[in-house]
């Protein structure tokens, strides 16, 4: 039993398979195989979007990778401080050259509000220009924007010649939530760019980062190379994207994950600690005897070095 | 009558009488001439330090330089809200490639409280490390830290391996405050590194940065050049400096200017308006009628957008 | 039939079926796993080096990491002309913002001659500060240092406070071949740090950075998170070279890959081709018709655009 | 009697007495004041454009603000080896995150043919995409390109969608040389961006940077900011550039000085030294003994390191 994280396991059966299949297969390098392509098709077809799809090793590479190639650095991305790019990626984006500009969060997320005050406060050539809106769907602490408010965020980003960039670490555990009222076809016409997560729902590793605003389409594959993120074997990330959209395998990865986070936290429930997480992060306050117990015995994560009355915050993620 | 900031007119007398009696000299470049050497000495013997010393055109510059050759781009700078790193200068140190990483002021100042909380927070490599402490003495509400303040701090940061730097962009105005408890000769002892203004004290341009700790003094001619930061006639501000530091000249500047400072401020009480600042800027909540005059006739500068109960914040500098 | 890269294949078998073994455990991330630990074991054991090791996701990603952690910003790394990071790296060294000084190659190779010039040639601080020597081994070009050559090369930057950095991208074939005479486990005393190249020699991919000269060592999984290259499942190229080194592995894939390399250039030499290529890239110069035609069949990639008397250089990689 | 450089001596005589006469004078800070206003339109008169103007403090911050502005990270600049990039900016343009290809001169000069060939070489992604041209005039050696060679590579620029970018430090100088061809109002219409050297011609300090390209343009204050080049008295600069283009001044001060050097070159050749500079800089070869004589008494520059047959390369300026 491991509720460290959701990236404990190589590999799920699958998709394993499936490379195993293609083990001795030739294939070009650099993204350009057909397995890539047949990939980028499936994805498309689901996500209805005809984006410029490339697929990148890890969340905060795709992160720093998309960031530093919309932006200038003057320029600036907007981002709540609990968003992973602001606290968990040892300054990956700033030290590519660009400022993140963080507003207070509201369970876990970036209000409209807040964005439109930081845009307001930036005014003149001596302070950076927001240019970018980053939020993760779901939030780093499992909690979900609605269709409403992605829509709302987005409209405002339109009007104000801003990029909305959504991080989907975890989009299958967001996109299967049953909390969630977003449809997978409709997901990626609420934003200018987006990922499909693949390292925390079963892939060896792997991200596709679909980009649907044609000013951020341009030279790509060069700005990649140039971070350090272009994979020689473009087709393996290629044939896991592949077989996951094949069927329903990406997301029923993810409905599973989900009902087992459900079934915990009822649990949980009964004995009081109060859970309410839509996805597989559960966050509890603990006594710190306890506290230790389930890191060490699970894993869990401290979340916080802060103790207040003597319990702690810990994290539980399956 | 200018109250829009302390860098609006060209130079003071006694500094342009002394680069006009140089005007036609030959000079060795690049700092490397006798008015650099003097200036230099009269630097260390003003503020009893052995420090490098380096002279550099404007205050951005001078902060943007120090932090990102003291950082690697894992590291990041410690400052408050209001710092002007943080808010001021577009993004040049996180545009060099160095995080900012902020906490709330207190009456525009960093708190020891403050630095430790951030410092406990950052604990493993998935986050930066923090790693040097900013702050401006006066701060950019006008305030001063005491004595007492800024050796809890030096003694903190001396503790937990971080770098102590002083932003001096109108270190002047705060060493004659009449508020300051801190002696000159004191002053270069308290930190690592800090620098001298000259742009807001009355020369063409100039910040003196005096770096005191051994460990970031290494090469730092070639750190300068590579951030497009050398000036070919170093002569320039060596002079200025020179004369500035030949006798009382640079603190008799500050001192006027302060002293302007609390007679308006006296007129303001008078009026009813609440000044306490201990330095040259002064902040006042005016309705927005007057705000638009002040500004328009005396370039009284808006200090934020927000508008409250009719009530705008506007500066005052002179 | 493949001859445009070494990387065509998704994976070896013996590889292939030692991470199908492990695919449902679970593992700790980042590295931090029993897999890693022991891979490192056995890689510390067969290059007699207790260095630290890190595994990244690819070859220009690993150059990148590497070159930016050891220089500062005015720091110049010295290569050759033909030098992958010089031409076929997309700028990812200056990207990160360091300089690459070239020097003409002598049939690929980097000459203790012109690094001693270029050294040389730098003089004051107008000027980058050389302080790193970057060769591949084997070279771009298939060609191999002997060991002389590398001692003379490392006592030159041991005397002149240089880092000597190896890239090993094809590390097994140079080490496997019949021309080479190093042995396995005097590599790694002839440079500050190298890396050993799994994406080129059968992994799925992953390169395993071996850092040697303890000033180079310091606060590393910062640096490389930083640049975006931390891998989540640490433990699946853990695995990969925990099975490379197990056992004679990793060799006797580049011994075969050499080997047939031999019998190829047998043959080629043979029609009047003259091949002299120590290792698995091989170079000739055919007339542009069959260049068309063995690049359309094979892959064999073009060279260079240049055609000479109707002549035109491919490369045949197995 | 001084050969070292041309930026000796601290300010023309009536361009001091210009500042001299406003010195008390309350002006708007960052450039946007009267008397910057002014000189923006004499250059745009002079030369005859309708570019946006910016004053910067130095050549390498002009170079790199202008240079990391065109560019993205995956883009090059193309230089001569000679090129002041290249050579004497510390890595400038690289610590910003740029690559500069070079290619050999021809005395001292770019060659269409070399930038062709730098072009075509660059075919894929793997590589990096040349992007801007940069030359300087005069070039670095003090030789001169002709109308029709500044005519040829723009329009080749023009039809391969690179930008094209003239250093002007020592522009004064090329513009008034005897072997010169250019008008100075036709100039400007032979690039997308030059700059105009204040700093070696009699300037305390300044360049003025010219931008006629529209896609150059946007945000140009942002961009300068965050590189800590902005200038508060902006209009220090801006008194000078007006006072030197009022009238004839900018190019008198430069006829004068080349004119010094073609009586030095006069006499040198017949001593039997063989000069041919077009403009203030003199190479000439001597030997050893009076190289040293000549740096120790009249600061003539050794240019290499290399002695070849007892001859060393020195410069002299004036």
């Amino acid at each position: 039993m491991y509720f460290g994280n959701d990236y404990s396991i190589l590999v799920q059966k699958n998709i394993l398979d499936y490379i195993t299949k293609y083990a001795s297969e030739e294939n070009i390098p650099y993204g350009l195989d057909y397995h890539s392509e047949n990939a980028k098709s499936l994805i498309k077809k689901a996500f209805k979007t005809d984006g410029d799809i490339y697929f990148l090793a890890g969340g905060t590479q795709t992160n720093m990778v998309m960031i530093s190639s919309a932006l200038k650095h003057y320029e600036a991305v907007i981002a709540c401080d609990t968003g992973h790019i602001n606290v968990h990626e040892t300054a990956a984006v700033e030290g590519s050259g660009y400022k993140v500009l963080t507003a207070t969060n509201n369970d876990g997320k970036l209000t409209l509000d807040n964005i439109e005050k930081m845009v307001n406060k930036h005014s003149d050539f001596h302070m950076v220009k927001p240019k970018l809106v980053y939020i993760s769907f779901p939030t780093e602490t499992g909690t979900l924007y609605s269709k409403k408010e992605l829509e709302a965020i987005y409209n405002y980003c339109k009007n104000n010649d801003l990029y909305f960039f959504i991080d989907g670490a975890r989009l299958a555990c967001g996109l299967t939530s049953k909390f969630n009222d977003i449809k997978v076809d409709e997901f990626s016409s609420l934003c200018d760019a987006f990922y499909i997560g693949g390292t925390k729902n079963g892939f060896l590793f792997g991200e596709a980062l679909v980009i649907n605003n044609n000013k951020l389409k341009e030279d790509f594959n060069y700005h990649i190379k140039n971070k350090g993120a272009l994979l020689a074997k473009g087709f393996l990330p290629g044939m896991m994207f592949e077989r996951a959209f094949m069927d329903s395998l990406y997301f029923d990865i993810a409905k599973n994950t989900n009902e087992m986070s459900y079934l915990l936290q009822d649990e949980l429930n009964k004995l009081g600690y109060k859970c309410y997480s839509p996805t597989n992060q559960i966050f509890i306050n603990v006594d710190t005897k306890l506290a230790k117990l389930l890191n060490e015995k699970y894993h869990a994560e401290y979340w916080s070095n802060e103790i207040i009355d003597g319990k702690q915050m810990i994290r539980l993620v399956n």
